[in-house]
């Protein structure tokens, strides 16, 4: 049971060094890039509050769960922007293959029984097929434009971005999960690209 | 519905603020100091690994949601140090009473069936009685004795805490939910203290 704890306690103290990867993304506001840890715990409580949003066999906990751990990976590999490179990096096959290393590599510091439900929850939130990962995706897309929002632009500024970019990039995969939310954004954001002719 | 989704997301935005509070523990790499925001992100997934540690009658998965909220109310009153002041700080009358005020206000931007949810969830985290809110209760005592270890000493310098010091204002607390995890986290830590005479 002393190793079992010792190895729990060691994936503990490995995750810590989400709190230094930081996104493109800034914080409310503006002082500085919001990173991957605090992140996470904004999309748990996204997951939790906009539930009466998520479709038929969505499991909210599960959800919870998938988004709390979702980015670990990017202790090893960073995070990639949504926007850079014209949105060609993010989702990339060699960013994929660096991710499934590190998830394997982290979640398997857990004992065994964990690290194969962690890295199953990862792998599910990745497939985006499921009812819940598509959920958890959707919530993934919705946060960081709201944060922009409030931020005053935030990475739009950065990366140039129009409103066609951000429709195909981010918009279409909010509305997959989550159509009455992107309805509401858009709503919300669509001022600030008028406002800039963008 | 519109209506309704406005205040979700009003709350969402507010929540947003408690990255900006600081604690009195530094990250892993003792960079900065850590933020509630990212540090109940860390308890959540403490709560997810140590479930095999939880007592009877745990509800794991409600002490998750317990403590994505347990330190909001810390973007209006901060966080306050469970060193300070000799510990004399920490849990006095006048500032639960302005924790509370603090839980009225921010679960109150949220439709009313969801405020009533999480003010529960937090006022039985508070209460510290039931089984999930002990289990969840000993989680955040937990966390930031390991991140003080792990960033070379970090609150316990700042405020020159001795070993019963930390036994008393932390063990005790930690060993009252997971007296397993005390014991491993008292053998871990004990050098620390023996090697500088504390
Ligand atoms: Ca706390």
């Amino acid at each position: 049971m002393t190793e079992r704890l010792a190895t729990q306690f060691a994936f503990l103290a490995e995750v810590e060094k989400l709190k230094s990867v930081t996104r493109a993304t800034p914080i409310h506001d503006a002082s500085r890039p919001e990173n991957s840890a605090e992140h996470s715990w904004t999309l748990a409580l996204y997951a939790l509050v906009l539930a009466d949003q998520a479709a038929p066999g969505v499991d909210v906990l599960r959800a919870v769960r998938m988004l709390l751990i979702h980015d670990i990976v990017e202790i090893d590999v960073g995070d990639v922007p949504i926007h850079l490179a014209n949105g060609t990096a993010h989702g990339s096959a060699e960013i994929q293959a660096a991710e499934l290393a590190a998830a394997k590599r982290i979640f398997g510091i857990l004992p065994k029984d964990m690290a194969d439900e962690f890295q199953a929850l990862w792998e599910e939130f990745e497939a985006n097929e499921t009812p819940t990962a598509i959920y958890a995706k959707s919530l993934d897309r919705t946060q960081p434009v709201l944060l922009n929002e409030q931020a005053g632009g935030g990475s739009w500024v950065d990366y140039d971005v129009q409103w066609e970019e951000l429709e195909t990039r981010v918009g279409t995969k909010i509305a997959r999960g989550l159509p009455g939310v992107w309805d509401w954004v858009q709503a919300r954001i669509r001022p600030w690209f008028d406002a800039r002719g963008r």
